[in-house]
C-alpha cells in the first residue's frame, strides 16, 4: 500500500477511533510498513489535523508505543461555528405564541448537532468527562452530540419512572420559572461511583433543571464536571445556578415583531480573558 | 500543499460532508493546486473508500465538475456489527422485571449507535430518504444515528402537544399490545409535502406505535420510504405492520433463567436471498 493510500485509511480508522489507546503495532500489521514509515505517516496527520483544527495526536513513545486522537476545535473554529448557529437562530418564523422559540430543526440536523458538539466538547477539552447526562426530550440530541466527540455514554433523565430503565435514582426539584416541585430520575446504572458527569440541555430558563439534574449527580456519588446548554434564554430574577456555560444567549424576545435578540453564549466570554 | 497532506484533510472535509454536492473548484482552491492535481487526489480517495468499505465518492464530470461523498457500508461489515450488537445483547443483567429488556446502555453509547445507524442507513442506501422520523424518547437515538449517516434532518414525534414545537399534526392510533386508543402528535414544519420519510423506533413489540406513524406520514402528505427497528421482540399474533426491518430479533424472553434468544433480524434474512 502507497503512502498515499495508507493516509487516507488512517485517516478514516483515527476519526471513527477517538479517545482510544491504539498501538503502533496493529497500524504496522494493518499496512504491512515498518514502524517508521508509519510513525512518518503519523506524522503528517498529526500536522494536518493540528492546522485545520481537527484534534490532536497524541503518541507515546517506549517498547509499545501507542497514539490516541482527540478531537479538538479550536476556539476560532468554535466561535465561527457558533456564529453560523446564531444566523439560524435569526431566522424568521423562529417565534411562536407564548413567546417560545422553535429548536427542533436546529436540534434534528446532524450538521447543526455536529456544530454543537463540537462547540461544547471543545469547552471541556481539558476536563474529565466520564458520562454526559441530559434531560428528555430534547437534551437527547445535545447529549448525543457531544457524547460522540468525547467517546462517552450518555444517559437521559426523565420527569416519569419508566419500566424499561431498571432500578433509578429519584430527586425532587424547584422548577426555577414556575416555583413548582417537581420531580425527575435516571436509570441507577447507567453510572457508575465517583464518575465525573457532564450535564448538558437545549434550552435554559430559570436554570432549575439544571440544579435538579446536579443534585440528581451528587445522588448518584458522581461528580458534575460541567455544566452546558445550547441556549440561554432571557430570565429576570436570580437563577439558582451560576456555573453553567451558553453557546448561544437569547437577551430579548420581541413578541409584536417576531424577532430575537440573541448574541455567542458565555462560552466565549470566557474566551475573551 | 502536498499531496500527502491534502488527502489528509480531503479524507477529513469528506467525512464530514457526506451527501453534499461539492465543487471541484472549491478544493482547487482550498489545496491552491489545478484540476488535474486535485483529479488525481479524489481517485486515490475513491479507491480506498471503496476497498475498504468506507464509502462511495461520486464524481460528475463537465464544467461544473462536481463530487459527492456517500457512506456505505458492506453487508459483509453490516453483517458483523449486528453479530457485536448480538453480543451486547446476550450479556446478564439485560433482563427486568416484566420481561423489559434494558437497552439504555446500548442506545447510550456513540460506538453501538454508530453500528446502529450504519446498519439500517446501509439497508436504505438505494432508496430515497428525505427525513426521518421517530417517537420519544428512546427512538431519538436510533433517529439521529441514522440521520448522520444519510445527513438528513430527524423529527420526533411525541405522545402529547408542546408549546416548543409549533402548529402540530396529530393522529390517533391503536396500539398493537393493548388495543387501546393512544394519540401521536408531531411538528408541521418539521416536514415539507412529498418527502420520503424513513420511520425508526429502538424496539417494536406489537407494531402499532410503527403503524401510527404510517397514519402520520400520510397525514403530513409525505411518503413512507422505509420502517426499521433495532430491535423486534416477541409477539404472539398477527402483527398490523408487515412491511419493517429490524437489525435484531428477540424470539424469546425466559424470565426464570434471565436469558434472551437474540437472533439477527430480517434485514440480514434478505440479504441471503
Amino acid at each position: 500500500m502507497k503512502r498515499s493510500e495508507r493516509l487516507v485509511d488512517l485517516t478514516n480508522y483515527l476519526l471513527e477511533n477517538p479517545y482510544k489507546l491504539l498501538q503502533l503495532g496493529f497500524f504496522v500489521a494493518r499496512y504491512e510498513s515498518s514502524k517508521s514509515t508509519i510513525s512518518e505517516d503519523l506524522e503528517i496527520v498529526r500536522e494536518v489535523f493540528k492546522q485545520r483544527g481537527i484534534g490532536i495526536l497524541e503518541t507515546f513513545p517506549g517498547a509499545a508505543g501507542g497514539l490516541t486522537y482527540r478531537p479538538a476545535t479550536t476556539t476560532e473554529v468554535s466561535r465561527q461555528m457558533a456564529g453560523e448557529l446564531r444566523q439560524l437562530m435569526l431566522e424568521e418564523n423562529r417565534i411562536l405564541p407564548g413567546g417560545y422559540i422553535y429548536l427542533s430543526d436546529i436540534l434534528g440536523h446532524p450538521d447543526t448537532l455536529r456544530k454543537i458538539g463540537r462547540i461544547i466538547a471543545h469547552e471541556y477539552e481539558e476536563t474529565r468527562v466520564d458520562a454526559v447526562m441530559t434531560i428528555a426530550t430534547k437534551g437527547v440530541p445535545i447529549a448525543q452530540a457531544v457524547s460522540e466527540i468525547l467517546n462517552v455514554p450518555f444517559a437521559v433523565v426523565r420527569r416519569d419512572p419508566k419500566v424499561t430503565e431498571g432500578a433509578m435514582i429519584n430527586v425532587n426539584y424547584m422548577s426555577g420559572s414556575s416555583a413548582k416541585i417537581e420531580n425527575m430520575t435516571v436509570s441507577k446504572r447507567a453510572f457508575s461511583v465517583g464518575q465525573r458527569v457532564l450535564i448538558v440541555d437545549d434550552f435554559m430558563k430559570g436554570g432549575g433543571t439544571l440544579n435538579g439534574m446536579k443534585a440528581l449527580v451528587e445522588e448518584l456519588n458522581c461528580r458534575v464536571a460541567g455544566v452546558s446548554v445550547f441556549v440561554e434564554g432571557p430570565f429576570h430574577g436570580e437563577r439558582p445556578i451560576v456555573d453553567y456555560r451558553s453557546v448561544l444567549r437569547v437577551d430579548h424576545i420581541a413578541l409584536e415583531s417576531h424577532t430575537i435578540d440573541v448574541q455567542l453564549g458565555n462560552i466565549f466570554e470566557e474566551k475573551l480573558f
